[in-house]
């Protein structure tokens, strides 16, 4: 891989639950699927599917390879070009490890979430400075009721959250991640 | 309901399958709380899931009252305010209908695709029509491999379909219609 990346990782751990305590949550097949086929859209160059869980990681790539080897790849030939994207990770650091050997260099780490934290920068500002191309972007995503501070305090760049028309801002994750690659890739 | 207003229709039927047949296709659980967490970060009015099996119908409204008045309208008061969006509908007709009773007025029809069309109108045009307020919109957004031709034929408004970074434009319709609600109502 050489000049300008940036890769997408969804994360299973560590995350909060509902009453703020840190969990491992369930990879799902729909979340390997939907953001598979929106970072091959916006032109990802991997899907990171972090989780600890060692059964876990065993149905992804069981999944994985379904659409890529198997029946599926006959199929349906576009979702294998989407899921060939998806690498498994156990964590966020071995995620990160894959892309700088991949880059040759460490990438950048972003995280979103939901609520407004100070210091956010916009997505036209990511954009901007994905466009210059001096860096590569690991874009963080969290799974339950978000990432654990540890992982923003960690982070070098905290993205804007998504505002709606009013104050409801549960989207899905596999919203959140189409409207953020939207709007740091999409064409209009 | 007075002044503007917009809504949203899941259409599973008519649609084509993988070989150009027009089928029904199976309502899925995620794609009504996908989409009405969308619908109600950007304010749509209604979602309509418009499939004409009555058994998939009792399916939807079993879904929608456990997050209303069951054990899910407790554990997840913010599902509750998504899903109080959705409706069913039994057809397209009847959900244009139902929206021109609650509007006062008849909706403009917008259809969604993939393929891109002559005299399709883009997402920055829509919005400035949407905002000048004269009329109520009532987005279509298939299933399956996408409405049918007499479906776009007899719509108001096409709509630009979502373009990525290249070719590749297979995004799940719970992406497509984020992606949509955020070029159309998003704050920046």
């Amino acid at each position: 891989m050489t000049g300008n990346s940036f890769c997408v990782a969804l994360i299973h751990y560590p995350v909060y639950d509902k009453n703020g305590q840190v969990v491992t949550t369930a990879v799902t097949n729909l979340d390997i699927h939907d953001i598979a086929r929106t970072a091959r859209t916006f032109d990802a160059d991997r899907y990171y599917v972090v989780t600890p869980v060692t059964d876990q990681q065993a149905m992804v790539s069981r999944i994985v390879s379904h659409w890529q080897d198997g029946w599926g790849a006959t199929y349906n030939p576009k979702r294998k070009a989407a899921l060939d994207l998806v690498s498994v990770a156990p964590s966020l650091d071995a995620a990160r490890q894959d892309m700088a050997v991949r880059c040759g260099r460490e990438p950048k780490i972003v995280v979103t979430g939901a609520a407004g934290r100070p210091g956010s920068v916009t997505c036209v500002e990511l954009a901007d400075r994905i466009a210059a191309g001096d860096d590569d972007y690991l874009l963080l995503f969290g799974t339950g009721w978000g990432m654990t501070e540890e992982v923003f305090s960690a982070a070098d760049l905290v993205l804007e959250p998504i505002r709606g028309s009013g104050d409801y801002n549960h989207l899905s994750v596999r919203s959140a991640v189409s409207i953020y690659m939207d709007r740091l890739f999409g064409r209009r």
